[in-house]
Parts: C-alpha cells; sequence; structure tokens
C-alpha cells in the first residue's frame, strides 16, 4: 500500500491522519447504510452511506426478473432517494464489473450525475455498457487502485483487494466520524490466484486490529461448508478433457466476464495447439477489452474468426461462446436446437459447459444440454467435472473474515434471507453478540454509532421494472393483468350501443384469445354471448343507463358461466362502443 | 415366491411351465415396446407392451406442467393409440402408487376400461383418487403380490418387488414368446428399509441367468456417483432435530406419499412423547389409508386433531403438513406467508422440510424458507441436513442391476435425455454393445427380437393438456397466446361499421390490459389510435371492404408504431362491430 494516494475532489486536509490512527468517533456521530437495490439478494445492487450531510454510493447493478415478472426485460433500483439528495452524494464506487454491481448506472445517469470511481477492468466494463447506451463520455469515471484513499466529504474510502470470479474487484474501508465501516464486497479466498494476488488479508486484520466499527460481508454461500475451491482446479480439470476431446472440435460456455477462466482455455488452447474462436456478442467484447486493457495474455494468431472455423479441422478449433446459462437467445441455445447460422453440431463436438446454473436457470440449462446430446455431441456439465467454482466465499473463509475484522456490528449482505440469516448465525459462531447483527431490509436505515446499532425508518426503496424502452411503466397492475392474461388467457364482450337511446345497435360480440380453442367451443361461446345478452336485456328499459355498472355486471355473469362450464377464470374484457 | 398366485382371466394352461425353463423365442418372434406417456421423462407416464396381438399397459400416470405451459393443471398422455387398440388391451399394470404412475388413471377411464393390477397400498392409492373422479366401482382393480403370474394373452407378467420412496413398488418381468423384457420401475436398493424387504436382487439374478433379452431401467438418478442412502439414515437425521428442538413445536414438511417417512416422524413423536396433527387434505387422507390397510403403526391417542393443537404446548407437538415442494396453496406455503387460518408461526416453532426440491421448484422453496425464517422459526431444509433420501438408484446400484440382469438389450428409461444417455454410458461400461442400446423417443415402437433392436415406426402419442375441466382442448394454439399476452399484454383496436355503406361509425377505440400504465401512457395510446384511423382511411373509399386485410393491416400498423416507441411487442387485437 505504499503506492497509495489520495483522491480527493477538494485539496483539504485529510480527515485522518497519515497514520491512521484508530478512529476515535466522537459522541453521538452516526453512520447510516441504506441498502437501495437487490431483488431477493439484500445490499447487493446498491448501497448508499451516510454520515453527517456527506453520502456516497457503492454499486449500482441490476437484477434478472424472476418467473413472476410476466415480460420484464430488467429490475433496476428505484433511484428516488437518490435523486432527491443528489446534491449531499460526492460519488459512487464500484466494487466489480459484474452486471448487479454496474448495470443499473445507464439507468441512474438518465438522471443525475455523480463521479465514478472503478479499478481499471471495472472501468473499462462500465465504459463498455455506457457506450452500449450512448452515454460514453457524459460521466467522469475515475481510475482508482486498493489503498487509495477517496474522500466522500467527513467519509474516506480505501479499497481492499478481493477475490471474486472476476479481477480488479474490491471491498471497502469506510472510515467516517462515526468509526471504520469494512464492506467485503463479492468475494472470495484464492490462495492460488491464476493472476494477480490472494484477497489482502492483512488490511482487513488491521483494520481489525484498529477498531471496526460495523463490517458487511458477503452471504452468497453461507449455507456452503468448508472452503471455496480455488480458480485454478478448473484448469486442473479442464486439461483431462482437452486430453479427452483429442479428435473433436472443443466449445467452451462460460461467462463473458469470467476472465481468469478464459485465460485458462486460452492457455490451454495454446498448449494443445488450436485455434479459438468467440461466439456471443458479450463475449467478443469482453474478449476485445480484456486484452486491450492486459487482463488477458494470448500470443498472435491464436484468435481466429468466427467464420473461419470451418475451414480447420475440429480437433483444431477451440470455439468459446456465451449461453452457460441456458438464455434461450444465446449462441450455446440456438446450437443446441439446430438453428445457429454459423455452427452445426454434431457427433465431431465435445462441449464443456463451465458454469453452475444461477438458481432459476437449471430447467433452461437442462433443455440446452438434452439438445446437445439429441445432436450427438459430448457434453460435459456441471454435476459431472469440476468444471465451474464458485466466485463467493463459503463458510470457512467467511468465519475467517470475521475473525481478522472483529466488528462491533455485523451486517450480512449479498444474499436471500436464508443466507444472511445463515451468516448471522455464524458471526454469532464467532463471538459477536446477537443484539449486534442486523440483518437489513431493503430501504431500511441502519443506523450506526459506538452505542447502538438499529433500523429505525426506511426511505423509498425497491424494486423498478425495464420493460423494452420503459422504465417503471410496468408495476403491479400490469404484473397482475399479465398473470391472468397468462393463466387463461382472454374473452373480449363487445357491443355497440346508440348514444342517445342507448340502445344495443351490434353485438354482443365474443372475441378470445388464448383461452380454448373456438372452433372445439362454439357452444361455450354461445353461452357467454346468451349471458351478455341476458344482461343488457335487463337494463334495456332503464331510462339512464351506467355502463360502468353494466360492464361490470356483465363481467360477473360471463365469468361466472365459463367458470362453471370449464373451471377457468380467463380475464373478461366488456367493451361498449357508442355511436 | 412359494406362495406365488397365476392371476389370469382365461384358465387357458400357462405359456410358461412351472419350472420357467429359459424361455426359448421361436424364429421371428417379437415383442415391441411403446412409451406413451411422460413430459421431459421419457417411458415415465405409461408404456404399452405388445406381442402377437395382445396388448397391455404398465402405468397411467401424468406430469405437471413446466413454466412455459402457461395455465396448465396437468399434463396426461395422449391415449388415442390406446383407445383404437382398446379391444387387444388385456389389462393396465400399475408399478407404484405415486401420481406419475396413477394420476392419469380417471382420465383414460372416461373412455376405456381395462382391469388394473396393483399391490395393495397402490391399489388403496388408485381408489382414493378414482374417489375424487367418482369412478370408484367403475373398474376392477385387482390386487397382485410379488412373484404373481399375471397372464396377459401370450405374455406373463411378474412382479419383482423393488424399494422406492413409497412402500408396494414393483419392478416386472414381462415373459413372452420373443423372449423376457425385465422393468425396473421407479427403483433404489435399500439394503436396511424400515418396513419389508431390500429389492428383491436374487428374482433379477434368477432372469439374468435364465436370459432376459431386455431391460428397462430407472435412469433418474444416473447421474449421480456411488450408492443412494438408505431411507434409514433420515431417522438417524431426525431423531438428533427432535432433541435439538427441545422446547419448540416441530413442523415437518414432506411428501404425503412416503409412507416410511411418516413412520418414522410417529416413531420419533411417540419417543419424544410429542402428540402429531396432520395438515393438508393429502397428507390427511394418505395417513388415514396408510393405517386402515396397515401400512402405518401408530399407537392410539398419539394423532390429534389439527384444531386442538393451539391447547398444547409447542414441546408436546409434531404439526405433519404438505409443501415441501413449496406449492402456493399448500399449509406449509400459507404458514409462510402468515396467511394460514390455524397455525401462527413464530420463535416457538422448529420447521424440518423433509425433500429435495424438485427441478424447477428451487425458487418457490426457497420463497417459503425465507417467510418462515423472516417469522422468527427456525428452518431446517436440505442443504443443511441429511433430512431426505432419494428413491431412486445412483450409479453403483444401475451397474449392479445391469450385472445380475445381464440382458441382451438395453433400454433406459425415466429420465430426462441427459439421464438415458448417461444410464446407456454406463450400460456400455458394464459390458453392453453400443448397438444393443436404444434410447427411446415416446411414440417411438422398439420392436425387439433375439435377432435385433430397432425404432423403425412411431404411433400418435405425446402431451395432452388438461386445464380445468377442459381436457386436450388447450394446445399449442392457446399456449402460444397465452404466452403473448403474458409477455407485453394486450391492445384491443375496436371500431364499429355500418354493414351496408362500411363507413366506420364510432372508434377506432383502444383498450389495453397488461401493457402500460394507461395513465403514463395517453399519448401512446392516442397515437396507436391515429395509427389505426389513418389505415381506416385510406380504405375509406374503397367500394367493397375486405375486413379481414383492414384488421390485418391495422394490426401490423398498430404494432410498429408500439413497437417503435415501446420496444414493447402486445397482442394487437382489432375488432369490427358491424351494425
Amino acid at each position: 500500500m505504499d503506492n497509495s494516494k489520495t483522491i480527493s475532489k477538494k485539496t483539504s486536509s485529510n480527515f485522518h491522519s497519515k497514520k491512521r490512527r484508530s478512529v476515535k468517533p466522537k459522541i453521538n456521530e452516526k453512520i447510516r447504510i441504506i441498502p437501495l437495490g437487490g431483488l431477493d439478494e439484500i445490499g447487493k445492487n446498491m448501497t448508499i452511506f451516510e454520515c453527517r450531510e456527506d453520502k456516497f454510493i457503492v454499486d449500482c447493478g441490476l437484477s434478472f426478473p424472476d418467473s413472476e415478472m410476466f415480460g420484464v426485460d430488467l429490475v433496476i433500483p428505484d433511484f428516488s432517494y437518490v435523486i432527491e439528495n443528489k446534491d449531499t452524494i460526492k460519488g459512487i464506487i464500484i466494487t466489480h464489473g459484474h452486471e448487479d454491481h454496474i448495470g443499473s448506472l445507464p439507468y441512474l445517469l438518465r438522471d443525475v450525475r455523480f463521479p465514478i470511481y472503478a479499478t481499471p477492468l471495472t472501468k473499462g466494463l462500465i465504459e463498455n455498457k455506457l457506450s452500449e447506451h450512448s452515454l460514453n463520455g457524459e460521466v467522469e469515471i475515475i481510475e482508482m487502485q486498493p489503498g487509495d484513499r477517496i474522500k466522500m466529504g467527513c467519509m474516506t474510502v480505501v479499497p481492499i483487494h478481493v477475490n471474486h470470479s472476476i479481477p480488479d474487484a474490491v471491498g471497502l474501508a469506510i472510515e467516517s466520524p462515526a468509526g471504520t465501516v469494512v464492506t467485503t464486497g463479492d468475494f472470495k479466498i484464492d490462495y492460488t490466484p491464476p493472476q494477480g494476488e490472494t484477497t489482502d488479508l492483512a488490511t482487513f486484520a488491521e483494520y481489525g486490529k484498529k477498531g471496526v466499527l460495523a463490517f458487511m460481508a458477503d452471504s452468497t454461500n453461507a449455507e456452503r461448508r468448508g472452503f471455496s475451491a480455488s480458480e485454478k482446479t478448473v484448469g486442473e480439470s479442464l486439461e483431462p478433457l482437452f486430453e479427452k476431446a483429442s479428435k473433436k472440435r472443443i466449445v467452451i460456455a462460460t461467462f463473458a466476464s469470467n476472465i481468469y477462466r478464459l485465460q485458462t482455455i486460452f492457455d490451454l488452447a495454446v498448449k494443445y495447439k488450436r485455434k479459438v474462436a468467440v461466439s456471443g456478442r458479450s463475449m467478443i467484447k469482453n474478449i476485445q477489452m480484456a486484452l486491450d486493457l492486459g487482463y488477458l495474455n494470448v500470443p498472435e494468431n491464436i484468435i481466429i474468426d468466427a467464420e473461419m472455423v470451418n475451414k480447420y479441422q475440429p480437433e483444431q478449433i477451440v470455439l468459446i461462446t456465451t449461453g452457460s446459462q441456458g438464455e434461450p437467445l444465446s449462441a450455446l441455445s440456438r446450437m443446441s436446437s439446430g438453428t445457429h447460422r454459423q455452427f452445426a453440431i454434431g457427433k465431431g463436438d465435445f462441449i464443456i459447459i463451465s458454469a453452475t446454473p444461477i438458481p432459476g436457470n437449471e430447467k433452461m440449462v437442462t433443455k440446452v444440454v438434452n439438445g446437445l446430446l439429441k445432436l450427438g455431441a459430448e457434453v460435459i456439465y456441471e454435476s459431472m467435472y469440476e468444471v465451474h467454482v464458485s466466485g463467493h466465499a463459503a463458510q470457512e473463509e467467511l468465519k475467517l473474515l470475521l475473525n481478522l475484522v472483529k466488528p462491533q456490528y455485523f451486517i450480512p449482505i449479498h444474499g436471500e434471507y436464508k443466507h444472511l440469516k445463515k451468516h448471522a448465525m455464524l458471526a454469532q459462531g464467532a463471538g459477536i453478540d446477537e443484539k449486534n447483527i442486523v440483518i437489513a431490509d431493503i430501504g431500511g436505515v441502519i443506523t450506526i454509532s459506538k452505542d447502538g446499532i438499529s433500523v429505525d425508518q426506511s426511505v423509498p426503496a425497491g424494486q423498478v421494472f425495464v420493460d423494452g424502452l420503459g422504465v417503471g411503466d410496468v408495476g403491479s397492475v400490469v404484473l397482475r393483468d399479465r398473470r391472468h392474461l397468462s393463466q387463461d388467457g382472454l374473452v373480449v364482450v363487445v357491443f355497440t350501443v346508440d348514444r342517445a337511446t342507448g340502445e344495443v345497435l351490434s353485438g354482443p360480440d365474443i372475441v378470445s384469445r388464448g383461452f380454448v380453442y373456438v372452433k372445439e367451443s362454439e357452444q361455450l361461446i354461445g353461452e357467454a354471448r346468451q349471458k351478455a345478452r341476458t344482461v343488457l336485456d335487463k337494463y334495456k328499459d332503464y331510462e339512464y343507463k351506467d355502463w360502468m355498472v353494466i360492464k361490470s355486471k356483465i363481467r360477473e355473469q360471463v365469468s361466472h358461466v365459463l367458470y362453471q362450464k370449464t373451471k377457468r377464470n380467463p380475464m373478461v374484457l366488456p367493451i361498449v362502443m357508442e355511436i
């Protein structure tokens, strides 16, 4: 940390002395922490830190919708608190370059601009992302390194190097008048990292010795016993597969951001004298950037254009592709269904899926595996070999960090409730008093001082849905309707009336979609029409016709007859046309 | 097998001698096997066996819909081949009482009736199921036992005892003029079963020695190494949890049909002096039947009414419930959301989910776990303790059976393609020639003789969807519409025209559901209306108006403008009212 530098927009003297003595909080100094984003995983996508009048943001990521969020493309945090407080927010620190930590930046930057601090690779990934949204150059991205001291008003943020499934990830120490808060970000401990250093345990320990007010740590794998496997073991698992594939073309699907994995694959390709082609837009883009920034070291002439693959013998090729999660539009998925424009899969292919299905994606991955196997390919996937390791710390690593950091208060983050709870139990086992552990809620304001920790108010927070170009225009009503439509379809009851007399001039007609095969259900549709007619007849002689009431009556009666006959509940949509 | 009896509707002499010498097939004798049902899992729900003019059915189960089958309740096999051949079908043999083996019987029996052969517990479960559909007594259910010889025309079926996660499961030996086919049904090998005997390895071996033409075996766990754990280990895992729960109420969720698991729980309740209450309709029904048939042994006064639970101290109660798969309407799910009528969950509850999520259910189970934890309960679930074991054989068991049965031909069944493929590889490893292994397709006719195995034709087969009361009236068009509606909702464009002149009298009006918040999108809806009006204006002066063409034009134009503005593709439904 000798080459650490202080990054500060103001040139005012540092709050902390260079020697960084133990921070002695003044009476009543408080730090507030608000997890603003994350879908199931609390404190993941976005967190805000506040002390006195100063605020800064950590991460600005997105989540992918679950199966109940019909038609939603992305889920971003609710920015209203950020926008409301924009004048006191000093900047955004990004811990690493995964989508769930950078993906919402383009949406935030539509409304507000803050300087963004990121390590070099993360900075490259952010720039890629902003350029997709034509926002490049619109905001200042400041490169940071572990050990730098970034002033955020009365707080100083110090990035700490950690291992993760992407290079250049950091945890943070946040030195504040109220005391120091340490957060791991997403992390694991890899004693034999393929590149760079092991998670900087010494710095975590140093803060622990000086005294840490609160510690926030990654709970993703809090249920896993033992210690996470090193990324290096993947290389050890992949090499025998390269041997085994001998006469076949190798196709490997993995995460586009896992530069370590990509380096391993390139190294093996060199060793086994194969050329490498790349398929999938995000994969091509990330590899290009990692090469430019020097995060990937690949000899010249190894990478060939995907168009050239068929000019080589199968045993001369490694094809790296996206689609390791079975995403329906990905390159691998199209290969599995025989609809990929360039690559036809067959007996000559040896396919390795170097990833674990994210919960919820299991079925999609299985579908892809089944498809590839049916085409005659050999397929290696996670449950068969160690072709993937997690980027998150398991229980023994979490306990080690708890022991090094020795915090007064503990806040498990990055996980669903069950993971946070498990992590809380681990912390209790490590000697932290139950009353000093807080499991946060999204939007809950965690207030910490030397004298206590509490969650006693909350700010507007939660999930905003992105659907197509729309941000926030799909809400619970729209989703409820989509859900309803998805279950039993739609029955429209439409009729035309005379505006003056209220006389029914035409209809009621019935149009249905997604309900039953219409031609098989003429009788049923006839009964529904009859029911609607009966309602209309009943109101025939009313002088004033309240069409809202009549429509509601039709909806009720038609729904009832359809349910009786089919035990289904289509959405019944009465429409009155007035002429 | 001394007490074996021959069950035959005719009194004709047995085809096979009592000594059961090795079956010497005549030249050209063939047996045909057709997997008729199953969704992802081939040969699971229903299989038909044919030799000469005789046919019989094995199992008649259902599958649950996957997430793409919007609104579908159940998936049953296509019965058209069965109905077409009903005169030559001699009966149905049921291997065990799980839904995926008996659940379609009520639907089949609407069209055709055959005698059903089942072991006692399976028979009880079938009777329960038929009574739900008011079909009890409508069909002959004949009790069978392992070792019985059931005549099916020229074939004789001999049930063989196997272990599974439900008692009274059997595999089958099918002795035919073409040779003997052996199938395992769903099975595992449990050397320490909680009740009854270990899988009857001796009989499998006996058939192997005499010569088996073809072997069909359960591939569900073909990817799992080693040997499945005994059901007894669950008892060993549960007991310390009963100790740990000491002062708390114990709530255990498991499968209603897993009688062994239920017996274990009752035994522990007796030992720890707790009363047992039961929640969930299927659980209550199954326990009652298992008690009646003597499959559950429970001292008197142990079971109390669920209404009485709150009259006891927490430490005096075990509550057995359904919902181990996170099913949204199940008792456990309602408890987790605080909406259960009888049981409020809190700090005094110790909850054990004694089941593994079936692929696809992981998210639902996690949601329930998170909910229960938030209410303050302690929750034990699969990834933490050995509170569940699988009912299916792992690799070493599969290899053992392959070695005992030593078939000429091998047909892996009960699994998705990847499982069948893996099982095929295991069989090759066990010495079966690759060309003697066939992976079937649903509807494919596997023809086997001493001289060869082939799949060279297929019969109508596949999935029929049950939605509410409708069977088969939801097909691909309806599902496609539901899918479309679920993604981006609906935009109705409706207008009234003069039948004679074609003049537009009213509209076009726009009604949308599940698309965007209407009040936030008035401008957008206005543009869509304008676009529809432009199309109508264009056709204004046409003498003959083809409304099909005009509607299609409106759909195209309105879809286009909406996509441009929102990047969404709602279903656009133009409706013309004529007066």
